[in-house]
């Protein structure tokens, strides 16, 4: 494309790289800049350490309107909340199957929730450490960043501009080619789904289904089911409907 | 790809970042960490500015086997000497009309070229202006790093983890042909999807739930929305467990 163009390749405003616990100040003024560099505008933080500070804003360089704007959380779930489409972020899969998607297939398809009106957020995990199990709970899907497996200690602004990198990637791509969206329809938000789950939950106490002692990792293994469906709004009235009638006729029992 | 495939992935030893006239030691460490990460070995530094340092060591946090190898250089020339195919980078192109290439095309030839043995530098100029015109005289071509017109102050170690970023994954590309598979189990076969489905519906029977009349557009919908989940055996039966208990608990009614 040529520099023309360039200018009117737009990052949808509703996409939320948002930091979870971050320990170094100054990997938020990083973070931000490598946003502002690719376009990306909506940062959120969750419990940061050192926020705000000069060395966050040292850091920054220059891209002093998105630490303007940035939104700061107690905790994961009020980040998260209005969101329909999560995705976690990992240089190095742990032992736990989640859906793994790679830096460029996830840009592509948060490009295309995001035209479609839902909103995106894509969570980065605390240095060394990275997103907890209960984290990875409210994700769609997770996006693995390939590293060397010997050598995957990959800097927190690191990944976060390598993302934003593929996301300009993908809005150039879809700039010169417009793709249709996956919906019409906006996707159900997270706080939706943590209905629908308490709801499952009720569901299969009421029928007694529950591995005796470990009804916890049941709910984790369920969620890790349903999220992979992505529900619009409708399929998420849908979903509702089934196990709100089942709870009726068990109730009626 | 999997993960033993991963281990496999090599980039060729004689691809040389090279950093010209590096003002600021900590992105010299920093440049060393994103390049192991992604298993780019070779460090080249042209007359840089406090290195070795203990600021250099400290952000290169751990890529310690990358400094002890680095090649100073006094000039670019010397620098580049061996090499025979050199490119510079570039975040947002002056005037000079000199052949352009993306980072992923750039990665692919980069590649190639180095696995038919020919040795290759890539550029990285001086903090803030970046490279000079007599610098890229010594270029085959610039790659342009795609950033916002508006703000396109990429910071130096940024832009190697984004080109190292990209030949890892034409490394990969060129390793591999299979992707990941989601789980390690075996995906449930249409047949027992049809299993699942005639199950679900006499479920739905039984709890009265259909719009009336329009029974086989609510399966319709609610294939659509399950087929999505691509459950393994285990997901499977977990799926298969929740409605046979329903099932059994309505009869028992």
């Amino acid at each position: 494309m040529n520099r023309a163009d360039d200018r009117q390749v737009q990052i949808p405003e509703h996409i939320r790289i948002t930091l979870v616990a971050t320990r170094h100040p100054g990997n938020i003024g990083a973070s931000a800049r490598a946003m502002k560099t690719m376009g990306v505008r909506q940062l959120a933080l969750v419990a940061p350490s050192g926020f705000p500070s000069a060395e966050v804003t040292a850091r920054a360089s220059g891209a002093d309107d998105i630490l303007a704007r940035v939104r700061v959380y107690e905790n994961l779930v009020d980040a998260t909340r209005d969101c329909g489409y999560v995705l976690g972020t990992s240089a190095r899969m742990r032992n736990i199957q989640w859906p793994l998607i790679n830096p460029e297939q996830a840009a592509r398809q948060i490009l295309q929730q995001a035209l479609a009106g839902t909103a995106v957020a894509i969570l980065f995990g605390t240095e060394r450490t990275g997103l907890s199990n209960e984290d990875m709970e409210l994700c769609n899907a997770v996006i693995e960043i390939p590293t060397d497996p010997e050598f995957s200690s990959l800097n927190l602004a690191a990944a976060v501009q390598i993302i934003c990198y593929e996301l300009r990637k993908a809005a150039m791509e879809q700039f010169a080619v417009t793709q249709a969206p996956v919906s019409k329809m906006p996707a159900a938000t997270v706080e939706q789904m943590q209905l629908f789950y308490q709801q499952l939950e009720q569901y299969l106490r009421d029928i007694g289904y529950y591995h005796p002692g470990k009804p916890r990792l049941l709910m984790r293994r369920l969620k890790r089911i349903f999220n992979r469906i992505q529900p619009d709004q409708s399929e998420y009235n849908i979903l509702r409907g089934i196990f709100a009638d089942a709870g009726k006729a068990e109730k009626e029992k």
